[in-house]
């Protein structure tokens, strides 16, 4: 991961690297999305970025490691995501799963993000790293935000949360792997409001 | 697909044919959970199987297809598929949930599951094959069930059924497939107890 500090670097050295660390990003999500994890090459990476691959080598162990930071929104650090808390739950699950089909509907991340899904199932390892890096920090924010949920009496208080969540994400992501039927911000809202029939306090 | 029928054939013929069509079966299963869908190969499962691979070759088209009938249980016609229906629907849904538990775990097929479906993320048509051949069967069995309990009042009828099965069976494929936690029959007793809760009259 490039340092982005600009404490020992010119202005136009920062920019230029960020320019690069961009760069490489975009082409290997590209990449994974023309060509699969299994044929992707650090050096294919570099030409398609116009770089050296020394530079990918110098910020990246891996070419996992540059899609794990590809896959993860500019400027995020997923430790610190939170959803968004209106206080309506049901509207703001819906912001949360409706932004969640737009991704994986999006021109340019669906083909990488396939290969990666993909990847993760044929090596156990990686797929273990992907969750724990990317996924498992957005999963913590569901359970965060259902806490308070059950806090304010809009979920009942013996509810797993870790459960509840997954009644959210894994209809979508299953609709999305197996082709099935469209996946749309109205699949999305119905997938939330019956969910959320499920998780009332009776 | 082998022509299981005697008519031309002698008992012993028929016999040895069957047992041809079992080791191929398993030989494609065992194959493809050690070596991916990619590098799988007619002439690989031909000699474990320990037949020539023109026997193959005269029974299915491709390796997909030999993959798509080894991933059916034995004597199963998918599009005669039906969940079971005591009248009680937590219960026939917790028996189904369990059962695909099971499979979704099972040393023989958990490989081979995975490397399929690493592979219809990587080639979209051959997973709207399988989605058509296999698993569309399969969802169509739980509509049919569900349709069932809102003639009887435990489902409203208002709720889209092909949402309401994804509610069920989208969870256990995420957690699966994302190995957070432990996928075991207490998940899946959860998973219809709270799906249910949203789905019944109000």
């Amino acid at each position: 991961m490039p340092d982005k500090s600009p404490a020992n670097k010119t202005p136009d050295a920062t920019r230029r690297s960020e320019r690069s660390r961009r760069a490489i990003l975009d082409a290997a999500l590209e990449l994974v999305g023309e060509v699969g994890f299994t044929k992707l090459t650090i050096e294919a990476i570099a030409a398609r970025a116009g770089v050296g691959k020394q530079t990918i080598y110098r910020w990246w162990p891996s070419k996992a490691a540059v899609l794990f930071e590809a896959c993860v929104p500019e400027g995020v650090d997923p430790a610190a995501i939170e959803l968004p808390d209106t206080g309506d739950l049901e509207a703001d699950l819906k912001t949360v799963l409706r932004a969640t089909v737009d991704e994986l509907t999006s021109e340019r991340l669906e083909a990488a993000t396939r290969a990666l899904t993909a990847e993760t199932q044929n090596d156990a390892e990686l797929g273990r790293a992907l969750t724990a890096k990317v996924l498992e920090p957005q999963l913590q924010a569901y359970v965060r935000r259902l806490r308070a949920a059950q806090r304010t009496g809009q979920v009942a208080a013996d509810i797993d949360l870790r459960i509840a969540l997954e009644l959210l994400v894994g209809p979508l992501f299953h609709r999305w792997q197996t082709r099935t039927l469209p996946l749309t911000h109205a699949y999305a809202d119905t997938v939330v409001e019956l969910t959320l029939r499920g998780l009332a306090p009776r």
